[in-house]
């Protein structure tokens, strides 16, 4: 039988996260109203961190993000901690600053022998992007499993894998710093929210992942195959005013929650304020994902589009001594 | 035929914000992704104000709903506007009690014979609540009657009135400045999303509201009748943790979204993270709305319940000279 070893997995992934710290991780942060929550898997006890300790309110995404882009050596959070490469962490140091390099430490270093192996950073959306599994690399053959794994078990809502193609070393979430690591997005969810149907659908994502963790390094054999991802081509953004850079139009309501479908020349995006639709004039066809994601509106980003491209992953299995 | 005027009708509805004013509005803020908005009907000008001019960010809405209760003279907001009464407003006095005091200046005073006839105030909620429009009593027969107008005339998602049954001195919102009042929520939209849908929604209610006017000022004779409504009973709460407060529970997945459907005894009302379904127990059908509105964890209502109604109106026509 043909077998393939990461390098990074000699050993086997080193295991788990308890359940019950992510359930109530889970339950904690949530109810605080912030999206991001970090499960982590390291040694036989298991340690689930959140990335915010600080007095972050609800509904404020982004010092989270800019903690994690600390971390990750790229992004604003990340100059600022070039900025201060070399100089003491103090009080005084922004919070992102302290949390990012204590994450780093705690984790990584990121691209280390010491790294941990695999980091699962757990997201939630406003865009109806279903559960939806998101990679820098399209070589990260284990997670690719994983991701596999999750597709084949999860029937009640759509499994989709997302290669960024971001160098590592340019990638700045969380799971960068671990040898093997992808994020996990689950939506729609308003930010501030708890919805019962989408915990369910996050706390089954998880659990197969550790499952498959189990499994592997049990010495279960995970035949290779193809299977169907998209791939980043590029952000698109709202229509807007030269001057004034407000939006001039929202996402028009036929494309509004249509996250993967295809998008082909001629079909609306946005609909105006004043009425008038503005439609996709490309002849290439793809697919539009994270469309009118609220933390994006910032960022100039009304949607991504992709491709969807078939990958070829080889058959995996732990490393005997 | 039988006619009735209001005491403070006598001259028809001092008339019209241009429409052009509230679209302008409307697509600026929405793209700061705050979520109120005030649309003041008020001489042949127009004019509409927002109440937030301030720094505050996106997907912050309580500064400006203190804003507004200091207006209004109630909530937190208003126990600092009473605290600073008789003291002079400086350049250091919160923005929230000088916003609030210029807003009862340009729109009231309230409960004067100044105030400004009409004050709709527009929101959007993460509740799946259709378009409901929100009275603070059952005698306000001319924005009722506006409001059975948009009744009549929107087809698309389901309209209806809701009346909290409380005194107009102890109303907090902005609206209550005026003589006549109401204010509009329309959902689900998460905070700090645009979405197209609601936003016509929103805006085929405001030019519904301004046809009424145009219509009432010119004569119409509005016939009386009766409307079904619902009256605000009481809030419930999320199951928490006695000592720590947390969520312990979500709005169960067969309550979400369902709101004004009928509760019954037996029926779901929240899913407890350790997989326990809580059940509504009194005997009392009731109807449930604001299910998981996303300001409302913190002030520990996870929905409200309300009882149907019917109101007889009478009829409505301006007094001629």
């Amino acid at each position: 039988m043909p077998c393939h070893t990461s390098p990074y997995v000699s050993k086997g992934l080193l295991c788990l996260v308890q359940l019950h710290s992510v359930r109530r991780l889970e339950g904690k942060q949530l109810e605080g109203g912030v999206k991001l929550h970090y499960f982590c898997i390291k040694n036989n006890d298991g340690i689930s961190i959140s990335a915010s300790t600080g007095s972050y309110g609800r509904m404020r995404r982004h010092p989270w993000e800019r903690a994690v882009r600390c971390v990750c050596g790229a992004g604003d959070g990340a100059t600022a901690e070039r900025e201060r490469r070399g100089s003491p962490i103090t009080e005084s140091s922004p919070y992102e600053v302290r949390r990012a390099q204590e994450l780093n430490n705690l984790l990584g270093p990121k691209g280390s022998s010491d790294a941990i192996d695999l980091i699962c950073d757990l997201h939630n959306t406003t865009s109806n992007m279903g559960l939806t599994l998101i990679h820098y690399t399209s070589s990260d053959w284990v997670t690719l499993h994983i991701c596999r794994y999750l597709q084949t078990k999860i029937t009640k809502v759509p499994v989709r894998v997302l290669v960024l193609d971001v160098p590592i070393s340019d990638a700045y979430s969380l799971e960068s710093v671990s040898k093997h690591g992808f994020s996990i997005e689950v939506g729609p969810q308003p930010h501030g929210v708890v919805r019962a149907d989408i915990y369910i659908i996050m706390k089954e994502a998880v659990d197969l992942t550790i499952d498959w963790i189990h499994k592997f390094n049990s010495g279960t054999v995970f035949e290779g195959g193809d299977m169907e991802t998209f791939r980043l081509i590029k952000s698109v953004d709202y229509a807007r005013d030269p001057e004034t850079r407000s939006l001039t139009a929202a996402i028009h309501p036929q494309l509004q929650d249509k996250d993967f479908c295809l998008l082909k020349q001629g079909d609306p995006l946005f609909l105006s304020f004043s009425g008038e639709t503005v439609n996709y004039e490309e002849e290439e066809t793809l697919h539009p994902f994270f469309i009118n994601e609220a933390a994006y509106y910032e960022k100039g980003i009304a949607f991504h589009v992709g491709k969807k491209m078939m990958l070829t992953i080889p058959t995996v299995q732990v490393q005997k001594d």
